[in-house]
């Protein structure tokens, strides 16, 4: 693409900008209808990228996007337009800011709320250099839902640094943006109670300024301007509002169905399922409640809010809020759905461990996005789970080989009288119903041979069952277990088998995941353990199947290992 | 000790009420004189305490305690005055609310934050099941800089529940309350600013009230009753100034030493290390920073702050802010020692994986109170961080013998150029200086025998040492090794070893630790390997010594386990 320079931005005109815009808008649209990626939330932000690109300087001048998605304009006013068709895919752009891939990158996000705590990082080390350059944290409304800007807001004033916050405002968090803060600054767009609200800000140490049309260069430049020269003795919030999915009638209109968009028609879902047997299980149960951190719809939740709004519960962008008010829910006896992202969970880790399973309360986790998730990134991977989760105490963990199997677990789930954590990836198949025994694996494929697999979860039964046919032709056969539960493991299972050879795989980081805990059980046993996994190393971006080939998790691999089990 | 009874409380007299909070002032103070816990934080907040079962009925109503220390008057008015000679003892009452001790204790905390989300979800539960008592959250001031407060302030009005969140304001959160929202509270006390602040928090749905002498009751009760009058139809904060230390001239003075209170000296510290080669590290390297959350004192960073107070930044109870924090200084060429006790960093575990390891930046975590730490119980224990740390790509991780050798690997870290943890107990002794090599385990003790001990951390490898006599007596000898480094592991080492059997210790997890890794290295040969650690459960209160005692980290089970490796 043929984007507008550096220096051409510097002096274009107003209409020109305008034009500019619509181009980028277009490249955006473009590439991500290829290559999937985030759509509304980049054409909506073009005009700010544009206008923060024009008065400010960078990379001398350092910008960090909260989430992070939102950086596709930037990524093309920098230095990577001619690169750009590549976005997502394995070995080109990352649809994330990442250091390694500019300078224009000054701070790697992906998960909310982090922008502001970056930015005062990055200007207090200005200060103590004694540099001066300016500091901008890129932040959505969405993320002013979430507990880290105001831990980040609350220090401004000890820090005794300034930067500039430009709160992109678009009335949206994935689903639209909830609860009191989002009244606060709607009730500044319109004019209401700016005095008081105003004065909020200004008690952090921030001087506050409106732009309520900031898709209009004649309102933002003049105001950016101002920011920027107000930014050499004091911290701004410069309040933008824009329209997500700006430019593209349909975007504009469903600005959460197209937050990101997938190139190619995703199969059947998880989520799906969870939608349809959480309402079954509601029906009958009215302890059941379902609780999300503004993921409504990519968790399968629509039909739980549609038909019991009283008992669903978006909280907006708060993982932690959202696992604590679980938790409390359940002291009382209902039986929280909390439904999140794998790598999001994260967020939450002292909530699962402190509120859920220290009172060992039934929250039902379901953790959606397992394993390798793909073209979003290191900071969307879902890799890490097995590990965390399996040395918190009171906590059982499931994973299921297919989604009959993932209903028969919620099934099973509602009796459940503790904490229960069900992590699964995004796609995948019906496949046959399995009856599911807590803490019991099951037997998918019987050999003979000296050799037994473990795997976990769908993907990697997929990749042993694959196999199958080849190893057994060269003698290399093998039984295979549905290794479905890591927590209780099915010790007495495990401690029964024969087999010499022992191979594990899993969708997970090889630390502390399913080849350790089959292999805790078998200590001071002579066999001999194998484990595919993925290696110590963050994940990139790319197709799940190449970040699978890549990282090991494939047919050659295993292949191998069989055949080395069988030279011994 | 004979405390007023319930209906006493209902009818007494204000200054027969002061008389009770005198007793139960001094009932506290002499029971934390011998058992130690929390002081300063008790003795301001029992007018409080009093009031609040003077107004509410417990335990039909629920108070969700945050952070929890501050509930010792609470168990003495409800059910637990006669055991309360007993507070943090092995099998005696809990320093922290605790479910299964009592009705009256509706959720268990330990940790900050989390009382707000916890009564709206215990609100929300009692409004679907049509119930209808009152929920109430004390909430510290402190707490009012963690962003959990606001993500569940802001989710007041999406829940469309009613409760009455107590703010006790004693200006000091374990050291004194710092930033914005404490600029907020104290001109809401002066009666500056009420307009605009009171307005922020009706904005969020809640009615304020305050009452700025909260140890006088004939302030305090006609506020507290009108508070709950209101909460038949709305939210409302009832902000109370206390004085913490209250009734005891040196605890008001000094409410952060008197915060916590230890029944005996401790002995030498491994924070005062830190104190001392920070600051001598410092001196040299202009690049080095600390950060903290709200414990300069009990981190040892009092000398690093009085030293170089424009490179040390304490934030406030905000663990994941100060995480980014770090991260964000280090992209800008800074080295940051982030300091916080074990327990904590699990709330900013995601953002040691997505900030600091994720951009591979160097950051020093200084893990203090790692390991079974005693009389805090639950919540306090620092028993998870080894496994939940060691998935995480990019990260070192050390675990130093004693204190000369953690001052060593602090020396190690001013020029360590990605993330490295170092996780030590409370406790130690300076010891031997070892030098240490990143990633090289030293071996503390040959024999020729055929077994071979890993033991990570001071408290583990001193067990091995004190049964290295006897079992040499019995012809049990082995080799001893100090497995400083849980990441990366010493592979090299641990292949190179000729013996048979393995034992690893360490004072962490089983699930995920030290004899996970190990065993790791070791697949495929034919050793025999056992592993001495916490089990699979959530330790309670009591000394350090009973719990290792309890949970098997005692001389006795590890001599078993040589007799068991000598019997094969």
């Amino acid at each position: 693409m043929d984007v507008i320079t550096r220096e051409e931005l510097k002096s274009a005109s107003f209409s020109q900008l305008q034009n500019d815009c619509e181009a980028l808008r277009k490249e955006i649209f473009d590439t991500v209808s290829v290559r999937g990626g985030h759509l509304a939330s980049n054409l909506g932000v073009v005009e700010l990228t544009v206008a923060l690109h024009r008065v400010f300087c960078f990379p001398e001048d350092k910008i960090v996007f909260d989430v992070g998605h939102q950086c596709y304009a930037h990524k093309l006013l920098s230095d990577r337009a001619e690169r750009f068709s590549t976005l997502r895919s394995r070995g080109g752009i990352s649809g994330f800011p990442k250091r390694s891939e500019s300078p224009y990158d000054s701070y790697e996000t992906g998960h909310a709320g982090t922008a502001i705590s970056a930015a005062l990082g990055i200007a207090k080390a200005r200060d103590l250099k004694g540099e001066d350059f300016c500091v901008i944290a890129l932040v959505g409304d969405g993320s002013f839902n979430n507990g880290l800007i105001y831990e980040a807001l609350n220090s401004l004033k000890i820090l005794k640094t300034r930067i500039l916050i430009v709160l992109n405002d678009n009335g949206m968090s994935i689903s639209p943006t909830v609860g009191g803060t989002h009244e606060v600054l709607s009730e500044l767009k319109e004019g209401n109670g700016p005095l008081a609200d105003v004065a909020l800000f200004e008690r952090y140490g921030l001087h506050y300024m409106g732009v309520y049309n900031g898709n209009d260069f004649s309102e933002l430049l003049p105001a950016m301007e101002q920011a920027k020269s107000l930014l050499s003795t004091q911290s701004v919030l410069l309040h933008v509002t824009t329209r997500k999915g700006q430019g593209y009638a349909f975007c504009e209109q469903c600005p959460d169905r197209t937050h990101g968009v997938s190139p190619n028609r995703p199969g059947k879902e998880y989520s799906a399922a969870l939608g349809e047997e959480l309402n079954a299980l509601a029906e009958k149960d009215p302890r059941i409640v379902a609780v999300t951190a503004a993921m409504t719809d990519s968790l399968g939740l629509r039909p739980f809010f549609n038909a019991f709004p009283e008992r669903a519960f978006d909280v907006g962008i708060c993982e932690e809020h959202a696992c604590v008010l679980s938790a409390a829910l359940a002291t009382e006896g209902m039986h929280p759905y909390y439904a999140i992202y794998s790598t999001f969970l994260q967020r939450a880790y002292d909530e699962v461990i402190h509120d859920v399973c220290g009172q060992n309360l039934p929250v039902t986790f379901c953790i959606d996005r397992a394993g390798i998730t793909g073209a979003d990134g290191e900071t969307h991977q879902g890799v890490f789970d097995l590990s965390y989760l399996a040395p918190v105490p009171n906590l059982t963990i499931a994973i299921p080989s297919n989604i009959s199997e993932f209903r028969a677990m919620l099934r099973l789930s509602a009796s459940y009288p503790a904490p229960l954590a069900i992590r699964y990836p995004r796609e995948g198949e019906e496949g046959e119903f399995l009856p599911v025994e807590i803490g019991k694996f099951a037997i998918l494929h019987s050999n003979t041979t000296d050799t037994i697999i473990y795997a976990a979860g769908e993907r990697c039964i997929k990749l042993a069952a694959s196999v199958l046919s080849a190893a057994e032709a060269q003698g290399t056969g093998f039984t295979l277990v549905n290794a479905r539960f890591l927590k209780p493991i099915d010790r007495d299972f495990i401690l029964s088998r024969k087999e010499k050879y022992v191979i594990t795989i899993e969708d997970n980081v090889c630390i502390g995941g399913l080849g350790d805990a089959v292999a805790r059980v078998l200590r001071g046993s002579d066999k001999v353990i194998q484990s595919l996994g993925i290696d110590d190393t963050f994940l990139p971006h790319g197709t799940v199947q190449e970040l699978a080939e890549e990282c090991g998790l494939n047919k050659k691999n295993l292949l191998s290992c069989l055949l080395d089990c069988h030279a011994r």
